[in-house]
């Protein structure tokens, strides 16, 4: 048993009391995937607001750091993203939203079903992206 | 289309090249998945370094807010992340790492595979959580 195992971690990694840990700015991180194949569509954040509304409504809702707004995910491209589990890691300061996908069963703004779309390549050491989305 | 495809937009999330965008403080997420069955692991950061090191070694390297330091996962545990694939999102402020899993083949310092073994469940307007790890 590691150090980290005692006391409050111990309450906070093993207990039964969702206690999200926000930054400092009020966020959690979010990472949404489908929850039929897994696939990892998009890493956003929630606030305190955005994770009441999510699990309230069943529909998932983000704040947007960009535009300094809750969000509720689809209100205008349709691809609206229906809770099927929410998971929290040990130390509660991440989640991971298990949806199903609305509209066209998209969730990135680009027309892309997933925000990671390219993947980093190294070659005589400069880095560059290729496109690996099928859409 | 939208507005955000235009101009600085279209080369970060069109472009070829890796403009990682690092956070105020200097950090990028990192979603960290098993790349045989894409099960997500854990959610850590990389900064600058961390991110170079990952890329020229192929062991997967964060940096740890809490202890302020580099980090190669598994130097302790044994539980060593080998590269697959590293993955950025359109607005390159997150990464996409599919890794291969060393030791035992866990992530979580708690002993279970993945940080996300717990489940959030609203029961009368309270949150509660429920252990879901098959380890």
């Amino acid at each position: 048993m590691s150090a980290k195992s005692a006391g409050a971690s111990s309450a906070l990694e093993e207990g039964q009391i969702f206690s999200p840990r926000f930054s400092a700015d009020g966020l959690l991180t979010c990472v949404t995937v489908d929850a039929d194949d897994g696939a990892v569509l998009m890493v956003a954040h929630m606030n305190a607001e955005a994770l009441d509304k999510t699990l309230s409504s069943g529909l998932v809702h983000y704040w947007s750091r960009s535009r300094g707004e809750l969000w509720r995910k689809g209100d205008t491209s349709g691809q609206l993203q229906t809770l099927v589990e929410l998971r929290v890691d040990c130390d509660q300061d991440a989640l991971l939203a298990r949806v199903r996908v609305g509209g066209d069963g998209g969730a990135c703004h680009t027309g892309r079903r997933s925000c990671f779309y390219r993947r980093v390549e190294e070659e005589d050491g400069a880095a560059r992206l290729v496109d690996i989305a099928k859409n």
